[in-house]
């Protein structure tokens, strides 16, 4: 079956306007994203230069490992393919292809340094700019198809997170009780993007990922976890007590949660993105945990698990209908524990909508 | 319990010699394979900027967001931590802290570009080079442990192989036969990295990662897949038959077997990269595929799925004692099917070693 590119068209021709708006002559992606939302590609990161270069006007090459040229044949309708041989320096070929003089290029912003050092090498001449720039307003605003995705991806994700609540987790380590969440989220269809479980005193830690650490009563857990669907990222945080919890996680537990509600309701269209960090943190703050806040209150969410917009201080982009980001407020006590709790929601025209749906209250596990 | 430190200050030792050779001031290396190799430490990549800097001498520092620094605690002894909040810029602070006249900067392969250009933009006199150079002599000769994980992560795929293979896949989607290889795979131990499976004409890509196709009767199916233990990847190929095998299938199979025994025989220290793949291609020419090869014989593997040495026409480098590269030829008829029959391989004092042992005979299957 062929794939409808007609979407693809589109994306590219509206980041062709967006790169004369911003006097941008190429646009260099690589295997990412970025590629993924302009061409449906899912790319293959290597060491092998596999690049999507868009000029200003006219149509895209991909410029790809000979190898590749298989998977490219479905896609001679929206792009030009390009290959190299196994011999060759791919940098040259694309140097030749961006020409000119001293042109402007934007490059995607998670392309690998080593292949922006040899194109900046083979064209001196060129100025170089960040892809982000032309991106985020396209990808920012997701459409009727990429919300119906992440609705579904966050619903099955929710339903996993169901299942995986009702049989104790005491006795397990981190990693085994996430290998047991991970495996009931890809058992729904999606797949693999990123997990952590963090644990008692790990807990307190928000980037800990999970280790040997065997969970216990009295443990505060922490699972950050999603699934992909057609590259569409799900990713909720939920936060449990082991066993009877005491009164002082009981209300620092409520703080946080009423900092995940308080920030929901300030979304509507409009609203500076910073509104949502500064309403929950003033909440958190009000209740006394205003030192134990150590990250913004949400990121957008989308074909990355982390992407524009940023809810952040000192960032007044207003939001806007379609957007998609993360409600995420967390305290984190050093050696204690760690609460955060997480949903995907959805700018709409009057509000909010909340994407996951697992229960928020207080849970407590065997 | 403290990690152990010692091998890390050691290869952070040989690194800044390698530095004062090759005239470098300082190394940036991002959340990725680099780092890990240098620090123990896995890191996280993301928009955040968390980059490890190593000056030609004296004690390396990581600027990392602070939502991290709980994870750094145990690494203090190795390299000094500096934080950044998330209202600051931190291409600001690493470039004070780079600082000085035009510094020579390498940076890590696989740094998103993103970074690479707020370096830049924040040292516009520095010079910047690909810091692949520096850790090339490195990590391409691997010490006893990393031998000993590596010996250990591709006894375990092997493992899983065998017990895939001795029930039915005819029936199974590509998608839903590739999650029954890699669950076997995980559940003895191993964390994912990737998997590919590609059936019938799909098997004809060599990068096809796997669809909704269902395997049947009469389709050759390769199997690529890997996992890690302690960040070090196993890789392995093998390609079965869904039933008997035509005698055009049995022959070519017979060839790219032929070329996978040639390399193997042809590996001990001095024998330039090349040579590897001169010799597989000369048996699948010989016998008639040469028009049907589309890759180099092999990669080197550790850390990274793909790391030097490269085993490709042009590639002069000698073995050496201690690399670990596949041996992986293949052949691919464009519409019928590909074949590819791929092994871990030790180069040692006097030969080789296979870590992978899986059968690679002919294996039919339902």
């Amino acid at each position: 079956m062929e794939p409808d590119l007609t979407v693809f068209a589109d994306r590219i021709r509206r980041l062709q306007a967006e790169m004369t708006r911003q006097n941008v002559d190429w646009l260099v992606a690589g295997p990412a994203a970025d590629l993924r939302y302009l061409t449906g590609l899912v790319g293959h990161p290597s060491e092998r230069m596999s690049v999507l270069l868009v000029p200003r006007g006219g149509g895209p090459i991909y410029l790809a490992p000979g190898l590749e040229a298989p998977q490219l044949a479905n896609r001679r309708d929206l792009l030009d393919v390009v290959t190299w041989e196994e011999t060759q320096d791919p940098a040259t070929i694309a140097a030749d292809l961006l020409g000119g003089d001293s042109p402007t290029v934007a490059v995607d912003d998670t392309l690998w340094s080593v292949f922006l050092l040899r194109l900046q090498e083979a064209l001196p001449g060129a100025a170089w700019s960040e892809a982000g720039a032309l991106l985020r307003p396209l990808r920012m605003i997701k459409d009727g198809r990429e919300i119906e995705l992440m609705r579904e991806a966050a619903r099955r994700t929710d339903d996993a997170w169901l299942e995986f609540i009702s049989a104790p987790i005491a006795g397990l380590t981190e990693l085994q009780a996430l290998r047991r969440l991970l495996d009931l989220t890809y058992a729904r269809g999606l797949g693999p993007n990123f997990g952590s479980c963090g644990s008692g005193p790990n807990s307190a830690s928000p980037h800990h990922s999970g280790n040997d650490r065997v969970i216990q009563p009295g443990d505060a857990v922490v699972f950050d976890w999603g699934g992909t669907l057609e590259g569409y990222n799900s990713d909720i945080t939920r936060t449990v007590f082991v066993g009877e919890p005491p009164d002082d996680f009981r209300r620092a537990y409520a703080a946080v949660l009423a900092a995940n509600e308080a920030a929901l309701q300030v979304i509507r269209p409009g609203v500076p993105c910073e509104a949502l960090d500064l309403t929950a943190r003033a909440v958190l703050e009000d209740a006394g945990y205003g030192e134990y806040i150590l990250h913004r209150v949400g990121h957008g969410l989308g074909l990355s698990i982390h992407e524009e917009p940023y809810l952040v201080l000192g960032n007044t982009l207003p939001l806007a209908e379609g957007m998609i980001f993360s409600d995420e407020p967390g305290i984190y006590i050093p050696g204690r524990w760690g609460i955060r709790i997480e949903d995907a929601v959805l700018c709409t025209d009057t509000g909010a909508e909340r994407l996951n749906e697992a229960p928020r209250e207080l849970t407590v596990v065997g």
